[in-house]
């Protein structure tokens, strides 16, 4: 951390400033400037709570040199590392596409849009048991019901599940039927909530959050593995913006930007990500472009019938043209389908 | 709600939107305009629902006529609705100013800052037992030892007090201690949590997420008084902008605004709106002047020591001169501190 | 228009309101829902006045049903139109990548740069002349000196050439020299500028604002397109939200977007869009994919010493290994390079 | 500035940054730490070309130490320095008033307008001869016409008068006429123009950049004094952000920050800020409450009829009331109206 003092501090005030770096475990290098002097706070103390002293007199600003994340981070000159789901791997060489309904809504919705993403291609299913609405009286999901019926489908199709846990105390219940655990964008700061998934050992699928940069990104995941869970798949969603032509502005930079910067494997959602039926397929494709190691993907049998998020929701038959799309764009970038 | 229909749409494209309309319990009125033609929805159907509709081949897009919050709006004609605590009222002529540490650290730092702040003319003192915070290895809070520190400090200086709760199931641990259960900005939309608190009749402080807009923020209100609790005090605490100068950007066309739009008494959080200590003051009295009922403040006695939110703490010797300061302020509006 | 009247407004100002539609020449419709009227203006009006009337007092809201560009607009069956630049077409099939340093510097610089993005397949040349910066302090370009070291640059190597024009004065200048005159993203609601540049028959390389909608942006298109120069060439160069790991976030949305709603060609600009050389390269491909017709690319032979945009200007070497990862791309959605 | 190296870079590495320090006119400083090594570069040399050097190998990021705005900066321990308009003074103890309509549209209006804004306290007539406007079919503005009608106001009132100038051309043109020259938002980079309103010894009221930081706002003003124009009015006029209850969002934060960074006044615009007449009254308060030097409001005669910004205009007995208010705010802050 380099500590920069104000144009005329007092010799108290940067003496002040050299007892506060020393308290906090660091040695203080000062670096003379023309016009400002600094202190670099040198080795290794107690960083969060240094940056307090940006409230001390003497002091103009603290700049953080290193990033917070430590367990996420890829180092350099190591490969990412894929994530296993059985016989699956997410962040290897071959792509994996989650598809399915925002919410599960009947046995037999979901199990013909389940056969209709496998033939496909897609390799998990997802939908949605509990579901976070914006509004009380919207449908918040089948529940204990909706887990019942991903078993099921999971049985007729061999589909690994994915699918959102919403509370700590529902961690376990979720983890027993699931293969993946997903942590919305809602929830990526629910921090009670990153420890307890951070528990088990199951995959765990985290959503960026909608105005989470990616340093809070990658320290919601820091959280989960500090539990002791290194099974993170991070996944860009779109971030809220000025622009409101789109439900929110998918940020195709942070997929790179997040391979270089963490070990984990990195997905798109071009769902929410655009929050329109008719962008998926380009998005989708700009995503694997960019390095995606695959997507997740509102399929739905009757999309203008849907209870929740039928207008960013993809037919089966368009899902399988993207397929093939994707295959195309996937081979053009060294990737498998 | 208005569907505009695709120039160009097939009657049958047509048709299909008005089946939609009456499936839903909806009327259908159409609108022939020049270039568009539209239909409204006219009646008392299911609106969530109808929304998907959007994902039709004939529609160009949905258009919402009516915010969906019901109970928490401001009904024409009719005054706001001050919440209760005790003797105290958030939302009338006085206003309520609640002032303390972002955590609490020790029992003497604690009672310090209470007395001190009380001196001063605050009624409520905050103080944070259970913190959210953004890195695994920051402070987490003392827990339940910090509740009862409050509760000592409430016996000793008469003061109320709010905290923080942070999952449903320890919503009534929390509500046996604190006055005023705080929901934090990160879970605004923590619905869980916003039904719990909903389920006690605790006056609930509600943080505004930090891109939450005025509407979803009052949803999350509406997620609260659905289930029974209508002692709801709104908190305006900073949105996430592309300014980086300031920690968050205070949204001060939200006060008024949300006077107008709802029956909730409204504070506002100079500390975190701002992340700096030296616009704390004038910030302050900008809340008061756009009609605010009150504030919530972080006071520290040795900010660049704090272990939380340091450089937005003010000294209390600076709190007694906001307070005086903020008297003359809600007396050219028409108020009292 | 459609016009939501507040609840409880009196028959007087229902009336005046229906005067002002008629007087703006429309016809009123009225839409009669349960808990709210509209009155629908029908017609050929005067629309930026008749928005106005959302001052009225009986008068909740105004709500636009048509986008306001025409001339821009892609017509439902039609097809988009590519733009000439003498005998190359950017808008068909084949992608058309722009590319060269941000700043000409020297004569010596620019030619070896314009020979290697040449020998890599780009087709026009880019290079400022007149920069603007944001520091005065800063270096503004070597101006008509800038020009005529295009100008040989062209004679040498065939390459187009576009620059860009800040005033409306100038216009004539360098619409002598270049072949597209480049309209900058801080110049996109420069009315004056996008006047001037719309009188003459060059094409246009309108950057999008870096905080304009979609709707914004084509507006400034129809602009230049409403003083008879229809040869304008949209490009999408990164946005301003709240992420600052990366200098700006390209709006990757906008791209199959801008596509739909505009008959226009659409590139894509990764060098400002990322702000950083090491995600140019998966961007660029990710622009590709979504359907961007072309690319202008930042390349610096010693970017290191670059006198603007050093951090985002990639080398000759690796813009050439960019050429051939695209042609792939391209090749796999259904393009050539 | 300060340039942290790369984890693992390599000694070449390090050299070519020490090398492009002194190439610079810079100094290095070592500052070696337990994760990064960083190296100051210390003394006076050419900043905005040293960045480029975050593009080479070895170079993690490089932070700047120093704002680089110099003319218009506060320097510790100096007074603000008002701007004098004739017998006006723009940031002394009493507050400036700026009141008038969005566009001037006919003589009758504009006198009845300015007459009423007078006898209600306001010293400054604003009113729109040339106009930018977002779709090229709207309304442009009376032109010269329109600043003849100014000048005819001010004859007949006394009132200054303060009115848009858009192209470095008409400066001479505008200046002739007008006590203050505005740039506004949308030409708030408009390099060219700040270069020409500096040239002139006129007043410039110049308006934030709907998506400018603080900082780069303080540049904008530093174009304008490095021509030798000192006299320049800053207004923040609302910034964009995700919210869309509102037409932009006030940033209430830099009142104070700006005050304290910069030696130079500070407005207001509440009209464009909140985008609604009933906010203009509370939100007018605040800003006065937060420190404001000044206000420039919309007022109009007949909203609902106005050309332009009718729904964020007040009418003028509105205006009458919140000067009234605003006595009552400004006396409580020490200041008078």
């Amino acid at each position: 951390m380099i500590i920069i003092l104000r144009p005329g501090h007092s010799p108290a005030e940067r003496q002040a400033v050299e007892d506060i770096i020393s308290h906090h475990g660091y040695r203080s290098v000062p670096i003379v400037g023309e016009l400002r002097t600094g202190i670099a706070a040198v080795g290794d103390g107690d960083k969060e709570t240094l940056c307090q002293c940006e409230a001390m007199p003497g002091v103009e600003r603290v700049m953080r040199v290193i990033s917070p994340y430590k367990l996420v981070a890829r180092v350099a000159g190591h490969d990412p590392e894929p994530v296993r789901i059985g016989e699956l791997s997410v962040g290897g060489d071959r792509l994996v596409v989650m598809a399915g309904p925002c919410s599960i809504e009947s046995a037999e919705s979901l199990f013909g849009i389940a056969r209709a993403v496998r033939a496909a291609g897609a390799t998990v299913l997802r939908g949605g048991a509990f579901k976070p609405r914006t509004s009380p009286y919207a449908f918040r999901g089948l529940g204990v019901e909706g887990l019942k019926l991903l078993v099921e489908a999971r049985a007729e199709t061999g589909l690994k599940i994915v699918t959102e846990v919403m509370t700590p105390e529902t961690v376990d219940l979720v983890a027993e039927s699931a293969d993946i655990l997903q942590v919305g964008a809602r929830n990526m700061q629910n921090f009670p909530l990153l420890l307890a998934v951070g528990r088990t050992h199951k995959p765990v699928l985290l959503k960026r959050g909608m105005s989470a940069t990616v340093e809070e990104f990658l320290m919601a995941a820091e959280y989960v593995a500090s539990e002791g869970n290194p099974n993170i798949i991070l996944c860009e969603r779109g971030i809220r913006t000025f622009e409101t032509a789109t439900r929110f502005t998918l940020d195709i930079n942070a997929v790179p930007l997040l391979k270089k910067l963490s070990r984990l494997p990195v997905l798109v959602d071009p769902s929410h990500g655009t929050g329109r039926w008719d962008l998926v397929l380009p998005v989708s494709r700009a995503a694997v472009a960019a390095g995606a190691d695959g997507l997740i993907i509102e399929v739905h049998d009757r999309p203008n019938e849907a209870i929740s998020d039928g207008a960013q929701s993809i037919l089966p038959s368009r899902f399988n043209k993207l397929m093939e799309e994707l295959a195309m764009v996937a081979h053009a970038v060294g990737r498998t389908l």
